[in-house]
């Protein structure tokens, strides 16, 4: 094994797993270490490189967490909010960074979260892409440098087989708008435009969800004021982001104080 | 007076009406040779330069239609419904082109529009700039071309005041489309997406408005597939382009048979 | 084996060969029924799914063309224009449609392949992307249908690792353009601008070449009036695409008769 | 005349000064108390408003700049840079806020300006729209925040009648950018691409150039990382945004110490 920082992943046989295993091999700046399933699927005690059907790694699939995070710097887990929880803990013990790229969490799971942190860095992001966080940012900066006579509108397009709509990508920069504004986006919303609408409400933040072929995702957060706009734009065109965002957010932990942090902190904004 | 073209324009205080008035004098193509108000309004009776604001012109604006079409190649029209119906027998009499941007006619105004154009060259367009109308026409091409793994989405954006959704251009684009893959517009319209909408519809023609600021009118037609897009786009900048449409069919009708026409048969296509 | 049309691929180990093999099983709308590579190469003997890491096909690798072809309905072919022009002779002796995406040609090569093309369909395009071949049709035709007012720019963005400027797509679209308006694409070219250019010459056709990360392939045309603008974009995300077109060339050409096609008339334009 | 902060416009005769005198009397939130051009101008000693071709407003165009800015709060001055030199000192006695969108100044002049802003604010910014000056910001902190795998480009659009390339905003922003990632803009640019470039070089900032119609400005720096890019982008469709960006310069300076300000302490980043 070489010096590189050694990395754990949890929910290794999944689409995300995989592709976290394979950014990290091929990064250079990292190497996987250990790789968790759960009890009783048909990876755990296979060699990891011979389950995703190429070559032998020595990394041995195991269903013991703790095991494994303790010969590691770092964990990151993309798995169910149940499974992060416990997680949590078993990183606090090891001392072990703890990136979290599961969503889905109820309120009193991400409050449960807290004690962990306090042995642990423990960094979480819905989305784990460098550049929709840094639109984030970008988002609320603006929104507060501009005064209400810009207009917001929030557009987004995804692929045809999404089921809901403004994606919650576009609710999160909807969100960091409004907090720059110092406003409700509750209260200030335009979402679904059709028919009569009557003119734009003043100080309204607006969205628009355009569907089709395979979309990865893009985001515009739009000011338009009389005479100029700026538009602040991210496109992701392939999902290997998320695992690259997630390795620079376990390599940025390895040299952090135990607390909680999210991506924003990881850009050093 | 020179040899050039002559043209009378109608509602001439009205917004549309002097922007024609200026569009023509500037383009060194036609001239302006009559200009017509409504009996009772405060510019008729007046030179047309200085109830303009400048300098004579030695065209005095008059609410006598037909005396001004008789000394006219062409009439330029964005009126009302009623006056343009007039304005069209009128422009029979006098073998006038009528070019005809009013918007707003009834099924029946329509019809009524007819029997003028059997003596008279009668261009009608609901959009009189020749991006858009080019643009429909591109619509339809593309979607006859393409199967229905290609998603059809139309997405507009407008000034702020726009009261309603998607714009009249918008279904214009997206009937050319359903047009072209043999669809009907209404039973496949997914439009004002928000909330749990479910997967996209398989061969519908989505909508989104966006508004804000000044935006005078853009249109994107997005034809995506998987792992490509074509994207058809209009940018209007200028209010000005409607005037300049109109001068161009008026010149075009110069040369043509009695009948009734469109901005596609303008440019040709 | 199904009744659907069978396909041979030539040049099968290379990643456009696997994407074929790969895409024409996905489709459900034809079959590999053989796969060619040149003699020597180890996978000749193989089974093709084998030899790509999958599971058996029942369909071996060969470097016998001639014999692969007799048993198909089609060839698709993105290999060199030597061997190219030996598979066209075999093509037309199996009497098999024989789709050509390799580029690279000499003139005299291209006139070679005509022969052959008097008892087999051949089907020939630099760019296989329906997308980009539509959007060729439409430069032309927008161009044709505008006069010199509207300036044409063509700007094209590629991954960092492309080593020329325009791409060979924008110098088409760029050729399509001055086609349409009449003029000759060399003399009117304006590439490349930088320092003291002076004001843009009227009827330049204008191209611009951006640089970045792993772009796989955007090109606007852009029709730049006062006032408005139309622009004609195509954005590929996916090199599968190119896998795509061949396969819909491929079946497009099973119903005509011998002769050269291009993708303008699979796409019925 | 009302409580509304009073503002004198230099070089009321040009394109400039008339926008100004418009935008501050439609804004409500200042008002003109005072309109200055050079000795032997017709205009001066003429009301205002007639010499704008509209109704009288009481304030008489002068040539005596320091007589005026005595009755007002502020100045705004888009001159010459010898003129704006004389206003500052002359703004400096009236204790007046100096809004200097000038250009051309010689790093001298820079200089000379200095010790008027020991009496009063000096707001100065090469381009005073908002818009464009947020977007610098922003370039910078974005490039900080996103290392060298990153590729910036600068894309920028104007009119046909431009004799440059790039844009001054648009090397203003490749220079932000440089700035945000500590590297030295002039050795790192690639501009003008065209022809046989070689690969991109990493870490270089590109420029690119579109001209057409009437395109008064747009701006793209764009960061493009494999899988994902950011784009910040700038669109002015109208002038008038320089007038308002000075009028807001104006009104933020009324409660500032006297010092050296730019648009960006404006807009508070």
């Amino acid at each position: 094994m070489s010096d590189l920082p050694g990395i754990v992943i949890t929910g290794i046989s999944g689409r995300m797993g995989q592709m976290l295993a394979k950014t990290i091999s091929a990064s250079g700046k990292a190497q996987v270490v250990g790789a968790v399933e759960r009890s009783g699927h048909d990876w755990v005690g296979q060699d990891l490189g011979a389950a995703m059907g190429g070559a032998e790694t020595g990394v041995i699939v195991t269903d013991d967490p703790l095991e494994a995070f303790k010969n590691a710097q770092a964990v990151i887990d993309f798995t169910a909010p149940a499974a992060t929880l416990e997680f949590a803990k078993f990183a606090a013990q090891a001392r072990a960074v703890h990136v979290i790229g599961t969503t889905g969490f109820e309120p009193g799971q991400i409050a449960a979260l807290e004690p962990a942190s306090r042995h642990s860095v423990q960094i979480r992001a819905g989305n784990m892409s460098l550049g929709v966080n840094l639109l984030t940012k970008l988002a609320k900066t603006v929104a507060q440098a501009l005064d209400a006579d810009w207009d917001i509108e929030v557009v987004e397009a995804h692929h045809n087989r999404k089921v809901d709509a403004p994606s919650g990508t576009a609710l999160m920069l909807g969100q960091a708008a409004a907090d720059g504004r110092g406003i409700s986006l509750e209260g200030n919303t335009e979402s679904g435009r059709h028919g009569i609408t009557g003119t734009r409400q003043p100080g309204a933040i607006g969205f628009s969800a355009i569907r089709g072929g395979d979309i990865v995702g893009e985001h515009d957060v739009i000011f338009a004021a009389a005479g100029e706009r700026i538009v602040l734009r991210h496109i992701a065109t392939d999902r290997v982001i998320f695992a690259r965002g997630a390795l620079k957010a376990a390599l940025w932990g390895l040299d952090q104080k135990p607390g909680q942090y999210d991506m924003i902190d990881v850009l050093g904004l």
